[in-house]
């Protein structure tokens, strides 16, 4: 039977969702093909990844890891360099579908790029739609692309609602593992290191993640997130706090009924969804277990001990550019945690301090989403010494 | 506006699946209208429920329930007698929607009768699949109807199978409350009341259907209905004890994702669904509170305090009219034990007994399933005495 290949463009290929993506591609070849991969800097991966998917376009962000490709890729791969070439590469024809698993707000420019050029998305970037989700959703609408949530309880969400009417949502729930310091008492959180935090107890993560998982900013990220893919008001998402990571989100409907999706945590489940979707792709798996996991057990978020999650419901409030500036505070917040300059618990100062600072711009563009972006960048990099 | 009611015909009106759908049509009056309602016997609440309603058609059972209700019924309602008579009134081109709630094998005439007329089935009669499952999916797919289960476990599995594709099914699995003798130790069996096992856990039900809760037998029944409904093996349908009955049942797909329906234990859910497919109606509920549920537990079947269990598995692998011999020494054995004749671990003697002696019939036409449900009745009858 004569089966068309989809064509991927892997944005962050050398990164947690990026490495497991291409794992999925490899196990599947008769489902997929590899365009385009690009990475940041770490040119060794990319490189061994190049050589086994055969790429047409590889897209760097630095001069070191250019010459480097350059240099030892083969002659049918192009490699280019930066955010410009990267988003025009994304919207070549060829593409079917990319993959957006950028980290951070360097993933909202490409990401837009190509919706624009009518590219269907499986975004694991929840930081394009954090910092500019208004925008992005606007573009999504007007160019019919299917935005294929790769997030664990977004695609919980999506896939509980496929078949389903979106009005006859009365909730969403949110399911959180509350990380490793859920039952750490409050006067402990001074004394938490960069290695405790990375320490998550059910979900194999990249770095960046994994610490707003920690301090539940991730969580609220997610709220956001939710609340831009599914059209809900923020008081129809609620946030519960679920260890086991079992039951990875829930929709209730009007007529009472509630649907969850569940399974082990595992990020290949969500990653083969949006990649295959509309079909599920069969794929060996390891079987949800209910009688092993003997018990699953929800708990009311702390806000006390995890104050990023109020910030992010009091940004959503806000509104306008309110959640970009959460967004890039907490990102170099995060950096600085991982470079031992902060400690964990001054993650939530410096970030409370920035937003006081931070510019407001209401209705933004995407210049005015970036210039924010970037200016919120400065104003908290400059407090970091003030703390 | 310009809305279309749905015409329903309900049989079994009076019993608990039917009491509960009519407080679903009273208080949606925009959309449904009650066509025809039918009773066994009950003609007090039956007359009560033509006032309310004012159905153009009542069928009754007995000769006393016919003479009271012609006598008091006003002159819009035609009053009939008698199964023929039920099997011809559901044919009637007025009818949308069929509620198959009557309790008993006795539901399956009537359900076929419909089905060949076309009409969409809400079913709430498991017994016409556990008899003749074969024969009822043939014509449902011959007569294409929309064939929609009320049973709050395939209902969920129903919910969880919309927009998917059904060979994408890897696994069902059938939620069970355990009943209330889950923690019984085996040498306290002996001493179960009749009022003992009609106090269910978690669910208010008839008291057919709760006694079989008590035995597991009816989620030996429901293992039957699953494996016609969604055309699975017995082998890829399991059973998993979960007393809270706050998951109604689950579906596992090929890609290792897993979908569940859940809420309170409540059959307002499923009915609902059944009478709004394809829509969801928007209905006044008990929000599902995770946290005050606290947590979910989950249990292996204990298949030697509940043998009933393993009966299903056996006499599904069976095949032919083997299903239909045991729900009819079931019944048998239920009565007898709700009239107190025989103690409750002998309901299994007795329905182990009759499978011994009970004809079988390969391939089974509708007579075929109605000749061996009555001889295993009559087989059935004769052993009581016996035990």
């Amino acid at each position: 039977m004569f089966k068309i290949k989809k064509k991927l463009a892997i944005l962050g290929s050398t990164g947690s969702i990026g490495t497991q993506a291409l794992s999925i591609v490899k196990a599947r070849p008769e489902m997929f093909e590899v365009f385009m991969l690009s990475a940041n800097s770490n040119c060794e991966l990319l490189y061994k990844q190049a050589k086994v998917f055969k790429p047409k376009h590889i897209v760097v962000n630095t001069p070191e890891a250019y010459i480097f490709l350059k240099k030892n890729v083969g002659k049918k791969t192009t490699v280019s360099m930066g955010l410009d070439n990267l988003c025009q590469i994304v919207q070549l024809s060829e593409i079917d579908l990319v993959l957006s698993a950028i980290v951070g707000s360097a993933g909202l420019r490409p990401t837009v790029s190509a919706i624009l050029a009518n590219k269907n998305i499986a975004l694991a970037n929840k930081e394009s739609l954090v910092v500019a989700g208004e925008l992005v959703m606007r573009l999504v609408k007007e160019n019919t692309v299917d935005f294929l949530p790769v997030d664990s309880e977004h695609s919980a969400i999506f896939q509980c609602l496929v078949g389903e009417d979106y009005k006859s949502v009365d909730r969403l729930i949110l399911t959180a593992s509350g990380g490793p310091f859920l039952n750490l008492p409050e006067q402990q959180f001074n004394n938490i290191s960069v290695s405790d935090a990375l320490k998550h107890p059910n979900w194999k993560m990249g770095n960046k993640i994994t610490i707003d998982s920690a301090t539940l900013m991730n969580k609220g990220f997610e709220l956001i997130e939710a609340y831009w893919l599914f059209g809900l008001s923020e008081k129809s998402i609620d946030i519960v706090i679920h260890p086991e990571s079992i039951i990875h989100s829930l929709v209730e409907f009007v007529d009472g009924s509630t649907k969850a999706q569940l399974g082990m945590p595992d990020m290949t489940t969500p990653i083969l969804y949006a990649l295959g979707f509309p079909k599920r792709i069969k794929y060996p798996f390891k079987p949800l277990n209910l009688i092993d996991c003997s018990k699953l057990t929800f708990f009311q978020p702390d806000k006390l001990r995890f104050p990023h999650l109020q910030l992010a419901y009091d940004c959503l409030r806000l509104g306008g550019s309110s959640t970009c500036s959460l967004n890039a505070a907490n990102e170099i917040a995060v950096n600085a945690f991982l470079n031992k300059k902060i400690s964990f618990v001054n993650m939530f100062k410096l970030i409370e301090m920035s937003l006081e600072k931070s510019i407001f711009v209401n209705d933004p563009s995407l210049e005015d989403y970036l210039h924010v972006d970037s200016e919120t960048r400065k104003i908290t990099s400059e407090l970091i010494s003030k703390i």
